[in-house]
C-alpha cells in the first residue's frame, strides 16, 4: 500500500537529482526515492544482524585435490542458512558456484570466513541483499 | 603450475600479516598472499573492461504488475551475456533471483542499469567475479 | 533555496526508513532524503568525471630514504589539484597527511596512481567528495 | 627490518600479477605484496576495534544557521579523538574541513554519527587508515 508525503529539499539539488533519476531511467522521484531508501535499509540490516538474503559466489578450478570435498563439507554444517546453488561450467576446469542464503547476517559471515580458506579457490564474493519481508 | 619466488618485507609486518592468516584460517602464506593478488587483479578485470563473469542479484514482490514480464523482455536482449538464473520464493510475495552473467565488464553494468529502474524491484545487486580464465 | 514535492512510497517502507531516521537522528524525512539524495549525487560526479573535491590520506615512515622527496615530487607535478596539505606526526617515526585535491576526477585518480607506488609508504586512501558547487 | 620468505603461486597468476605491478608502478613483488597485506591489515585493524587513525571529510554551506556551532559542539565530545583539522574555501558559500582523527575504531565511527546527522551538511565521509605503529 501506497502511502504519501512531503518533502523539501534544495531546489538546486532537485534538478541534480532529476538529471539523476534521467539517467537511471527511474520513472519519478517517488521511485528513485524508494531505491534509495530501500538501498540504505539492505545496509541496515545486515549491520544489525537482522534475519538476511543474500548469495556467495565462488569461482574454482574443479580439478584441485579435495577443493569440492571441503566445499560440501563446510556447506552441510550451515544447512539451515544455505537454500539452493547454482552451478555453472565456465570452461574446461573453471566453475561458477553461486550459493543463496538466508539467516543471521553474522551467521552468513562466518559461513564466507569458513569458505575463505578452502585451497584451490580462485575467487569468492558476498552479495548482502533482503529477504524483503520488512522493505 | 606452482613457482616459487621470494619477497622481502618488514619483519613487524610479517608477524601482523602471521596473525592474519591464523585468523582467516589460510595454510600458509602463499595461499594467502594468492587470495589478496587475486582480489586485486579481479578488480583490474572489470577496470579495464576484461572478459569477465558476474551474478546480479534482485529481490522482488513477483505481484507487481509487468515486473516480471519487464524482467524477461530485458534478459532477452542480453542474452550473450546471460549464462542463466536461479530463483528462490523467500515468502508468499517476495522472490529471490540470481542471473548468471559473462562478458565485457561494461556490457554487464549496463545490464544492471537496465534492470534497475524496474518498477517494483526491491533490491538489486552485482556482484563482480572472474572467468578464472587469466587467474 | 526549499522546495516541496511530495512522494509516494510503499507504507511498509516508511516504516523502516522512520526507524532509520531515528537511529541515525536526522531531523525529518526531508533531511534524510537529502542525504541519500547527495550521497548518489556525489557518486555520480566521480563516474562522470565531473569537477570534484577530495582527500588523500597518506601515512607513512619519514625515515624511509627519499620518501619525502619523492612525495613532494610529484606533489609538483599536480600543482592545479592540490589545494593544502595538514601533517600530523603520529609518532616518533609515523606521519600522516592529508592533501586536499580539486579537479577532474580523473586526474585525481591518476595522482593516486603515482602517489600510490611510493616506496616506504604503509597506506593511502582517496576519499572522494565534492565541491559542493552543484549539490 | 625486512625479512625474506619464499612464497609458492600459480605460475598463471604470477604473470597476470607482474602485468598488475607494471601498471601500478610498484618497485616489485615485495613491495606490491607489501601494499596488498597492508591494505588488508588496515581493513582488520578497523574491524577488530583496535587503535587506529583516519580523516572525516565535510562539506558544507558556512552560512546555514548553526551548522558552524553544531559542529564546534560535538568535536568538544570528542577532544580525546581529534587530532587537528584543515579548513579549505571552496567557493564563496562552500567549505571543506578535514579533521584527522585516532583513537579505538568504534569511537571514530560514533563522532561520525554524531556529525552526520548536523542540519545543512551536503557531504561527509570517513577515511579509514592506520596509525603506523603495528604495520
Amino acid at each position: 500500500m501506497l502511502k504519501r508525503f512531503s518533502v523539501s529539499i534544495d531546489k538546486l539539488l532537485i534538478e541534480q537529482f532529476d538529471s539523476f533519476i534521467k539517467k537511471n531511467k527511474f520513472a519519478n522521484r517517488s521511485q528513485a526515492i524508494g531505491h534509495l531508501v530501500r538501498e540504505a535499509l539492505v545496509g541496515l540490516e545486515w549491520e544489525d544482524n537482522k534475519e538476511v538474503a543474500g548469495a556467495l559466489t565462488l569461482v574454482y578450478d574443479h580439478h584441485k585435490r579435495d577443493l569440492v570435498k571441503q566445499l560440501l563439507g563446510i556447506q552441510h554444517d550451515f544447512t539451515n542458512n544455505i537454500i539452493s546453488s547454482q552451478h555453472v561450467h565456465l570452461d574446461h576446469k573453471n566453475c561458477l558456484e553461486i550459493i543463496v542464503v538466508k539467516g543471521k547476517a553474522k551467521q552468513i559471515r562466518e559461513l564466507l570466513n569458513r569458505l575463505k580458506s578452502i585451497k584451490g579457490l580462485k575467487h569468492i564474493a558476498l552479495t548482502a541483499t533482503t529477504t524483503g519481508a520488512q522493505i
